[in-house]
Parts: C-alpha cells; sequence; structure tokens
C-alpha cells in the first residue's frame, strides 16, 4: 500500500500514519482543511512525503478554482500554499514543494486552463517520480558506507513512509537485503510520537529485515555493546553550514555516536538542503501539544494534570557532529560549507549514479 | 503518605507506585511472593527504597517462623533472604540489607526468641531511620554544588518515593526549596515505565517545585538550550572504580553533559556502594519483559506483533563521566578508586555534617 497516491481519476488517499501499526487504512483529502490536518497531526509526514503530499494538493486545489480568471486564480492558489505551508515550519520540502506548483502555476497562467492544469498534474507526478529516482540514489550511495552483516541504529522513520519506494535513512538497508545482504536494524522507538515503534518497525517487519526496537534512552548502551557499527538517521532541513534539523533526539544520537567512536550518517534529497539558513540557529522548531507527552496513546494520562512540558518536533545536530551528509547527488563530507554549495546546485547528470564509481566521487 | 511504612501492630503498607499518578493508593504486604511480586513489578522502587522494604519484609518473614528452631528458623529465613534477593539483581540495597537483617539474626540465634524479633524489628527500623538521615546528609552535600536559581536536570526517580523523606538526586532541592531556594527541575520522563513523568513531576509538584517534563530524548536540546547547570541522578551499583548502574538512559545522559560541558552528578548512600564489583563490567543488569516497550500503559499496542525489543532495566555510566559522586560522607571526584574506598569505610561521625565544612570536605 503506498503512503500517497493520486488515482486516474483524481483522487488523492494517503496511509493514515496515525493509525499504524494496528491498522492500515487509507484516508482521502479533498478540502484544503483537510490537507492541511493531515500534514499538522502527522497523518501524512517524513518531509520527503509532505513535499509530495503538498504538490498533489496543490494541483488538486488549483483544479477547484478552476473558473477562475488569471490574476485570481494564481492569488487563490498562493493563498493555498501558504495555508499548506503553515501547518508544519521545520521540514524544507513542503515549502519547496509548494514553490515549484506556484512557479508552475505563475509560468503557465496565460495558458487555456486545462493545459495549465495539466501541467500542475504533471509537475506533481514528477515531484513524486523524482523522489522515487532521488531515494533510490541516496540508497546505492548509502549501502557504499555499510558492510554486509552491519548493525544499523536509526532514529524516527525515514522509510517509505516517510518519502517514496526505498526510503531515505532505511533505503540503503532495504536496497542491500534485496541484493541478499543481512543488516541487522536498531530502531529507536522515538518519543513521543513512537514513529520508531509504529512505523519503521513495522516498515522492517514488512520487509523480513532484522530489527531490534529500543527505547530512545537505550541507544547508549546499545552502542556501548558494540551493536551499532553506523547511524542513520533522515533530516528535515539542511542549513548552508551542513547543520540538521531533524527528529527531536536526533542531535543526542549524534553525541553518542560520536562518543563511541561510531558513524553518524544523514541521509535526504538535496531539495532538504536550505541555502538560505546560514546555520542551524536559523530553522524554526516546531513546537507541539503538551498533551503528546502527558497523555497520548495511554489508556490514562501518565503525568500529573498541569505539569509543564517542553516538546520540540525537532532538533538541530551541530556539523562537526556528521561523519557525512547522503544526497541524491553524492556524499557530502566536513568541510560542509562550499560541499553542500556544490552539491545541491549541480544537476543530478554531473553527478555518477552506477555504484562503482561512488567511492571514488565521495568526496 | 509515606512509601514504606510498618505500623505500630506491625502491619508492612506501601504507597503502590505502579498506580502513580492517577492513584495514591496503598497496599499491605503480607507473604513471601507479594513481598517479591511488589519488588519485582516496581510497587516498591528505588536502590534505597528496596533496601528498607526488604528489611521490614525480613522481620515479618522472621514472625512468621518464630516458633522454628534454631537452626531451622535461620536456614528458613536465609531461604526467604534468598528469594528476594532474586527479585530485582541490579540494585546492591536490596542484598545489603538483607543480609544486615541476616546477619542480626545469626548473632541473637541463641537469645529467647521474642527478643531476637525485637532486635530485628529494631534493625530494619534503624535501616529506615538511617535512609533519612543519609539523604538528609546527602542532599546538604549535593546542595553545595548548586546555586539559587539553577535549572537541574534529573533522570528516572530518585527522591522520598525512591528513599525516605528527601530522596538523593532530588534531595538538594527539596532541601534547597525548604530554605527559600529557587530550582527549575528538567524531570526526564525515563521510558519505558516513565518514573520521570509519573513519579519524580508528581513529588515536585505536591513539592511545589518548578518543574518541566521532557522526553528522554529532548535532554540533549534542553542542555543546547542552556538551561540545565547541573544533572543530579541516583544510583543501583556503584562498582569500586566509580562506575555506576542506575536506570537506563542514565549513561545517555552522562556523555551529552560531557558534550555541553554540564557537570554530571551521583547521588547515593555508601551502602549502594558495592566494593565486590571491581568495575562497571562486573554489575549485573536486569532485562525486563519486552511488553514494558510494546504496549505497558497503552491503549493499544504501539508497535507491530512479533517485533524484538531489548529493555535493559539500566546502564553503566563510566566514572570518567562522573564530575562527582556524592555520599552522606562527603563529595568523591576523581581519582574515584582510593576515594570510594575511604568514603565507603569512613564513620558517619568521620564526615563532617555541617555545611560550612563541606567546600573543604570535598575531595
Amino acid at each position: 500500500m503506498d503512503n500517497i497516491r493520486l488515482t486516474e481519476n483524481d483522487g488523492l488517499w494517503i496511509l493514515d500514519q496515525t493509525l499504524l501499526p494496528g491498522e492500515e487504512k487509507e484516508s482521502r483529502l479533498q478540502s484544503a482543511e483537510d490537507m492541511y490536518e493531515a500534514i499538522a497531526s502527522l497523518r501524512v509526514r517524513g518531509a520527503p512525503a509532505i513535499g509530495i503530499f503538498a504538490a498533489y494538493c496543490m494541483y488538486l486545489l488549483a483544479k477547484g478554482i478552476a473558473e477562475a480568471a488569471p490574476q485570481t486564480f494564481h492569488d487563490k492558489l498562493a493563498k493555498y500554499g501558504a495555508y499548506l505551508n503553515s501547518s508544519r515550519p521545520t521540514a524544507v520540502n513542503l515549502n519547496w514543494a509548494i514553490e515549484k506548483m506556484l512557479g508552475a502555476a505563475k509560468d503557465n497562467l496565460d495558458k487555456p486552463r486545462d493545459e495549465l492544469l495539466a501541467t500542475l498534474r504533471r509537475e506533481a507526478v514528477g515531484i513524486h517520480g523524482d523522489d522515487i529516482a532521488k531515494c533510490r540514489t541516496i540508497s546505492e550511495y548509502g549501502l557504499t558506507l555499510i558492510q554486509d552483516g552491519d548493525g544499523i541504529l536509526t532514529h524516527c522513520n525515514a522509510g517509505p513512509l516517510a518519502t517514496s519506494k526505498y526510503g531515505t535513512a532505511l533505503g540503503p538497508i532495504l536496497l542491500g537485503a534485496e541484493r541478499g545482504m543481512r543488516f541487522h536494524v536498531y530502531a529507536d522507538e522515538t518519543r513521543p510520537l513512537l514513529q520508531g515503534a509504529r512505523l519503521t518497525a513495522y516498515e522492517l517487519a514488512r520487509a523480513g529485515i532484522p530489527a531490534t526496537l529500543i527505547c530512545d534512552n537505550m541507544a547508549s548502551i546499545v552502542m556501548r555493546n558494540g551493536w551499532v557499527r553506523a547511524c542513520f538517521v533522515g533530516c528535515d532541513r539542511v542549513a548552508a553550514n551542513g547543520d540538521v534539523a531533524n527528529k527531536i533526539g536526533t542531535s543526542g544520537v549524534a553525541i553518542l555516536a560520536k562518543h563511541y567512536g561510531v558513524p553518524f550518517y544523514v541521509l535526504g534529497p538535496t531539495s532538504t538542503i536550505d541555502m538560505g539558513c546560514a546555520t542551524g540557529a536559523d530553522i524554526e522548531i516546531e513546537l507541539r501539544d503538551p498533551e503528546e507527552i502527558r497523555s497520548k496513546f495511554y489508556a490514562k494520562p501518565m503525568a500529573p494534570a498541569g505539569v509543564k512540558c517542553y516538546n520540540p518536533a525537532f532538533d538541530v545536530t551541530d556539523h562537526a557532529l556528521i561523519t557525512a551528509i547522503v544526497t541524491e547527488k553524492g556524499i557530502c563530507r566536513e568541510p560542509y560549507g562550499e560541499r553542500i554549495r556544490y552539491n545541491k546546485f549541480r544537476t543530478i547528470e554531473q553527478a555518477a549514479t552506477k555504484r562503482e564509481d561512488m567511492a571514488a566521487l565521495a568526496w
């Protein structure tokens, strides 16, 4: 079952990730409000996936205002874009996809409306298709960093549910498994919303990959036990200096990895790189409802009523803690500044995708 | 409401900590099986508290075999002791208290049985009273390490519920608050059993101390934000070289603290020091039921059925990560080897308890 799909007759369906792993249920999204809610409440989640989803949403919302005059059409669509973009502040892919769709609309505003809509549909489908190709390439690059039999620790979920097909952080593991390699994944459960327990463990079980679920605070003992050869995580926004915003707790995993001498890799498409953020300090961190810590998922509240909670959805990992950032264009290491710029702006054709070339390309 | 109390007519009651914070309910323990279960299922928990509880249990179990002949009495009591001691392997205080009670029984085996039982009762009450005094002294020492207005991060629960009266890790904060000082506590929720959310947040709320509950994986961002001036944690067993076994996740907090330049303090009575363990590698780590990660507390399971879980209840923090170990006999710093030995064996009278002397004594 795909995490996001647009049917031939333009039905936009998502696999509702808030119901996993207990229930596999698709929901159809039609109104802008429902689309916003689906992102804000994490029915669809993962930086690349919300980019893909937002692109489809923009197409459908454009279709709904097809009768409007060009300027009204454009203004209304821009308003929808700003609205969807406000659903979650940290992942840049959301904004990136919305801007891409708005750009395509603007460039074709004088075309017949059905032609414009066909262009927008192609654009959204293209963003989705691109992500599949990028995840595949990221997976190829990532696979050069690990060996058959390795234990890999991951945090949150950056698998197929968060992206498309292979995923980013889980991509090398899924791709390697297809080729008969065996990895053992240690999945942080990832409080408070348990994406590791609910989604990563679910995806790995479906793929038949050996996995051990741990609480976030067990990553230290697991590394101390010598079970982890590399950490693979996704990313929601990468600053120009290589600082990475990702799911809350990622920076802690990076600090542990450094302490124990375990390489720490960040994997994501270059659409996650935001050259507008000079450092991680420029990245807005989403603060979420304290009830996610106090009571969500539980049969009854697990903290006294009224206790104050701090619930940031993301944290920033300092680039000095990151062994390499893996994108669809290559493997990027310190010094990140210039290399990220190069990586961001060279074309995919300029970057090799053949596995044999990767070691040479890994700069 | 006390966490453990023995009534005048020998009723042994505990505040059932598995029901907190939702329900404040006392349970009376009478059979050895119920006593074992109360420890194993964490109805009574915290290294010092299970020592106190086990002492009372041994007294009541001795009372139940009062009619037996001396050797039979001794053998049966030793058997009870071994049984209770097997309920949880990591905290040394359990074994320490049981051995103390068995020693008192052995020394008085030839006395009239009612006299022997009176001695055992006094011994247990004495262990409890000693712990109150020790916690108070530990709190005094700990308070010299922090300043009015500081933010303090703690992991798990080492407050009154885990000990008696002041607690160990929370002791300096509660004592300081009594003196009008203001601290802000960041409490790790402490998965999987949420002692931080259920117990520490509850104790702090009752004491009127400002606190913020966080998920374990948020300790990194909280330290990065500059909100934490010191970490205070308890301990379940301290090895002769200063390695510390404490609640799972403690070692991760220590590594983060070192990374961010925050002092990391361990607080506990010298009964927690086990000179029989040369290093942390000698400490047995309790592994608990995977369902504590997969499904416990939740309205429905949060991980796919059958996913493997690793659930160690404790981890070992390397002594090199610990700024100081605070006992009722002083503040102990690197090099730990000789200083722990000195600290363990000098008498409480040899150690100063007046606050003014402490800076000088802090070796």
